[in-house]
């Protein structure tokens, strides 16, 4: 695991009342291009607005400032000052432009970024920036509220590198749009490669978001979410990747986004179990709907969680979904198990069924049946009272 | 606690692996008028399949036949003609045509109707019918589920009488519409009164749909939700009401609606907690929207359940809702405390906002200043581990 032009640090502080504030700095030697997307919740953090003014300025950034423990959201008239402030600090002792900082947080809505403890920080954080694996480590270790890992992703591509770190394991059901805010889930995508804007754009608009728009952990989309997807600036034009090369690196991007969204779903709050869901032969719009009603159920997750093969709850959850369909065209498939047949019961043994239900990974596929080739795919996981334990006592 | 002209019976019998089918029966001993509603979720209950058929036949009634444990949905080609023939089976033992005969189920989807045991059972249950207060009671326990407590509201209204029945813990987001399918919720409203079908009608759709519409457990509406509102027939045709006395009617039963959600809510699986949604100075359409966004997120649920004061969670759902609006905009307050101003954390101390949300029922305001004066109220309930214990094991 190796990346070239990018150096990282992290640093703890206590910010009183014995909370902890972990801020973390990604640096890039020479001069990046970043390409980013925000989550579409119209409560955005004081972070988002203040990194999309900057990259309304330049998409040539030198560094991203992270923290975690403040959401440094709906806190005050004075936020979004604030955070300028950070960053500018930051700025003047890099010696570089403001708008080459951006700036991502994660942690409680309402409380305020401690912006002199942050200022104080700064120069001890700027010091210790490296570039061996461990800083790697320590930074993804640096943004994380209550995941339980870190989540780092990394593949080669020819003699390049790409780097994904990622947290997210609450408030996390991804609506990203690109240079448009979403959960807090923070994305990290960095790659040594030189990547002209429109073809960062393409695999952040037909790769990356997509993705990350797959998947749910509780349902409820955070004001914090964002990814930021860098590359290197090159001092030439001539860096075009030939058509088949930037295929094999869509193709490597996909994979990276894909393994990053399963650590991400496999360490979600109180997470035992992810299901995939499949809907087919349905227009994408609704069939939409259909995935994320089943998958925001809380009938469907209970079950889900106590491998109870219940599948009256998932053929209910399409029902209510508010689409209008056929129910008697409506199969329902958990694993290889064809439990509802034309919108009734299939009559399969419930044991049976349980089987696949016991596993931590399993597939439920709907099949509506409405002479559509395409299919969507959604993830979701169970809930479990480990995850009612964390969020009844997140801020107290 | 009486009724005149209403019998009622129960009686629970075993259907194989040591499971228990409850059977409830209402009487007329004169005709009775219904007025019906039901679920909005495309799925069907046959149940409810078959007494959308009798009811457009006549809706003059004799009695109401009940049964928990099963909620003969989705349970094979062969569900609606069982459930025919046990009402045939029924109405002959009394002398009636089949279409006098209405059918409401709750229970696990996808098991068929064991209708030998019940037509076995039949004689034995109308033999047992009885007016006395015991009956009510024992009839108003053979409709539960996973309720632990029976639910039964009575008012006077001048020399007569009106009965409130119902059951309902989970799958409990009622969606109901007059006359056309919704929720498990069964709600059986009675009355000696004579009154006419319009008035029926005018009652059920400006009164008791919008209070049973107007809370959720869960948010998964059920394929089964009922309520049968029910009168007596007198064989003349003078006996309007004068308009004074219909809106002191109206009053009543919208006292008896209010009661039996409070006891729905109360009751409804591992709550611990009820909480009154408000949302003020918006267009009914979107306060809907919003009151249920917030109502069904898994986070403020959470810490309500932990009354933790996190209103962030209660702020992200609304700006995730998809409605468009100034979040800048936006007063928040829990009880009496205002902890969102214009959009922002107005720096309330948690301990005091806790002290309220210590309190098993509270409210929870919303100000959209939209310059609508209307006031959009919904009611929703905690999120426990008891809720998950419950229902990671409810087949199995």
């Amino acid at each position: 695991m190796k990346i070239k032009g990018y150096k990282f640090a992290n640093l703890s502080c206590l910010i009183g009342n014995n909370k902890k504030l972990k801020l973390g700095l990604i640096y890039l030697e020479t001069l990046g291009r970043c390409v980013a997307s925000f989550t579409t919740n119209i409560l955005k953090s004081n972070s988002i607005i203040v990194s999309q003014k900057h990259l309304r300025k330049t998409n040539e950034i030198k560094c991203i400032l992270t923290n975690s423990g403040c959401a440094n959201t709906a806190c005050g008239k004075d936020g979004v000052k604030s955070t300028e402030e950070i960053c500018e600090f930051l700025a003047n002792k890099l010696g570089i432009k403001k708008e080459m900082v951006l700036i991502a947080s994660t942690g409680v809505i309402g409380e305020p970024l401690p912006k002199e403890v942050i200022i104080d920080c700064i120069p001890q954080l700027v010091s210790s920036l490296s570039n061996n694996k461990n800083s790697v480590i320590k930074f993804a270790k640096s943004i994380l509220t209550t995941d339980t890992k870190p989540k780092v992703v990394y593949k080669k591509f020819k003699n390049n590198n790409i780097l994904c770190i990622a947290k997210g394991a609450g408030m996390v059901a991804p609506k990203l749009k690109l240079y448009n805010p979403h959960a807090t889930m923070l994305v990290f995508l960095l790659t040594d490669l030189f990547l002209e804007r429109n073809l960062m754009q393409k695999l952040m608009n037909r790769t990356i978001i997509p993705i990350f728009n797959s998947f749910s952990i509780d349902g409820d989309t955070s004001p914090n979410d964002t990814i930021f997807f860098v590359s290197l600036v090159k001092n030439e034009n001539n860096y075009k990747l030939t058509k088949n090369d930037f295929q094999k690196l869509s193709k490597i991007i996909e994979k990276v986004c894909e393994e990053t969204v399963k650590k991400l779903l496999f360490d979600g709050e109180g997470v035992t179990k992810v299901v995939k869901i499949v809907i087919e032969n349905c227009p994408k719009n609704r069939a939409e709907i259909l995935a994320k009603t089943i998958s925001n159920s809380l009938l469907v997750k209970t079950a889900i969680h106590g491998a109870d093969p219940n599948w009256g709850r998932i053929l209910a959850a399409i029902g209510r979904s508010g689409i209008k369909f056929n129910i008697n065209k409506v199969d329902i498939y958990i694993g290889k198990h064809c439990v509802v047949k034309d919108g009734n019961s299939n009559f399969v043994n419930d044991n049976v069924v349980r089987k696949t239900m016991l596993k931590n990974f399993f597939e439920i596929r709907i099949n509506m049946k409405c002479r559509k080739t395409t299919n969507f795919i959604f993830y979701t996981t169970d809930l479990s009272k480990k995850y009612v334990d964390i969020n009844s006592k997140y801020k107290t």
